[in-house]
């Protein structure tokens, strides 16, 4: 798919936008159909920045209702075929299909413990973590608050909204 | 599909209880999977309450983006087929199926009046209206300001969402 300039985000009627950009944040079309609004888009930061400024603005259940449309990393749904195409690449960037069965077991069991704990799974940005600092970054995670998980999981999802804007649009064009 | 107990709905998984009320508000799972913190729910009503203090605690752009991601009443996607079953339903039971030629092009060109004019697509409970009165509202609710239009409509879907949660939950049960 080639990259659109922001000139022609500003101008989708809101079904394109949503058909274009709801993934951006994983099964969460609601935050584009919400950012919609806020056109025109001087350029793919401030398409970013409505984003994320959406997301801040939802209360906690919100922003754990995020975090629950999310799969497990390296989950049932990895192992079956069943991710979104954004989220199998980004899996396999970090190298989570080339887990070794110990690290798969260790991985799995981890993110049940987090998922009893918070009620939520573990999200962070597959692109810009290997599988090693994935795994380090879960066990330590572990021991935070369910409050500051909450938190750290959608900037989270804000860095992997960042990278999939970039893969739609053209960061250069500016309004 | 059975009625479920309200302690059936308690005792859920968040993915077994996005899975069954992703879409009492129209693709907008968020919805449901922000209100799974507010377990145990006493009866329907108390789940109903949730869902629509969700969607009250909304900024408006998210309260307009749930309006957005409601298909049009009688539009494209019903023509085609492209309607989620709770849609195709409640669309049917309010007659739209049934549209005269004439009817058809009046809805269609009073649709897309109020698109143009909100942003929005025009949400009503199907269920509690006929095809005669959903025209005369649509006419009439086009003389309104955009605010009052999506506090209109967001509590027409707060009413679809209670009748599509009286068709998973049984409404006898208490916790």
């Amino acid at each position: 798919m080639s990259l659109k300039p922001i000139s022609v985000v500003n101008s989708m009627s809101y079904e394109d936008f949503i058909s274009l950009f709801g993934n951006v944040i994983e099964h969460c079309s609601l935050c584009a159909a919400a950012v919609w609004r806020d056109r025109p888009f001087s350029d793919v930061n401030s398409l970013h920045k409505s984003f994320c400024q959406f997301t801040d603005q939802l209360p906690i259940g919100g922003k754990e209702g995020i975090l629950r449309l999310h799969p497990d990393l390296a989950g049932r749904l990895a192992m079956s075929g069943g991710l979104t195409n954004e989220s199998t690449k980004e899996q396999q960037s970090a190298g989570l299909n080339t887990l070794t069965d110990q690290e798969k077991k260790t991985m799995h069991h981890l993110n049940q413990q987090y998922k009893q704990k918070f009620g939520f799974p573990f999200v962070i940005c597959a692109r810009e973590n290997k599988k090693e600092a994935i795994l380090t970054g879960l066990e330590r995670r572990l021991n935070n608050s369910g409050e500051t998980e909450a938190v750290t999981g959608v900037e989270e999802v804000k860095k992997i909204c960042r990278l999939r804007l970039l893969d739609i649009v053209d960061s250069s064009s500016k309004l």
